[in-house]
């Protein structure tokens, strides 16, 4: 019964928002076959919950991802 | 001094949303009020921090619960 | 298919330990009552997660908990 | 290599909406030195995140803290 | 720069422990793996803890995993 | 009524052990401060959980930070 939380930043996907629904899809299908495969865990009681956070309100290096992306491009 | 945090499926509310305020004010009451009973913890600083997550960002059985939702319906 | 997550600090228990089994086994079963009762969560799928905190890693009012313990008896 | 969440309520800024950009950038700059000055951790490798939660969503004292905020003001 | 959380009970270890050192790193490789192919991550900017939870303080389906596990047995 | 939580790894302490008990004092009250700086959150009901992790159970970079530290030693 295993629980996983994933953490993106929520970017990457059109118009500047997050992943696609396609790609969440990817996501909690590929950790719950891991843990199947690692730990034989049982697919119907693994949890997967994805939060998408908005780059302002990640900081990485003591700056905002914002911040950061902003240089970069 | 607890801290609780509980997450739900953003769902079972009109149009598409998640609980009610008054649902949500039964959750809080409810579990503050458990941690009281078991554990003699005081209410005054008891937190509980309610988080609603989209139906496409959460998975269980290798699958969104969008999609499963989607064949139950 | 609710997620809780419980934090309490490690005490209150029998030489310095945190919440029995049947003070755990109590906090699980109420909370996930709770869920059934308002929300109509299946209790299958809901998850509760207990975390028992040391005092000394536990901060409130800008000092540890071990201090507020040791100021209080 | 430390993880930090930061959950505040979702208000102080204008219309009812949550932190400033500029205050998050504070506290994520503020928190980084804190782990730099006290812990030796690199910066590059710190990681922050913040959670704005809604006053619905957020209980202390048994009640939401959009409630406790109407009997204030 | 994601985050990742999994947790599992601590349990298919030797002895009654948890996860082999072995069996974590597979999962550190794997799940760094498939946000990189996913949503093309940043390895070196990928943080995954694992946190390893007693039988006693998680609970399904209002029980306690340690009680599940004795009616199995 | 913030919370915070801050994960590192443990070490750093004599023995292989975590940070001390006056470095997490140190951080208590540095985020405590921080929030009432900022935000004006007030100290008495902003709460701190400090984990410490241990180095088998923390990936970056898809290792191990045990692994990562004995390449540099």
């Amino acid at each position: 019964m295993p629980y996983v939380n994933i953490k993106v930043t929520q970017e990457g996907g059109l118009n500047g928002v997050g992943p696609s629904a396609e790609e969440k899809a990817q996501l909690i299908a590929g950790v719950t076959d891991l843990l199947s495969r690692v730990l034989h865990k049982n697919p119907a009681t693994t949890f997967v919950v994805i939060d998408e956070v908005p780059l302002e309100n990640w900081g990485m290096d003591a700056r905002q991802v914002s911040t950061i992306r902003a240089e970069q491009s």
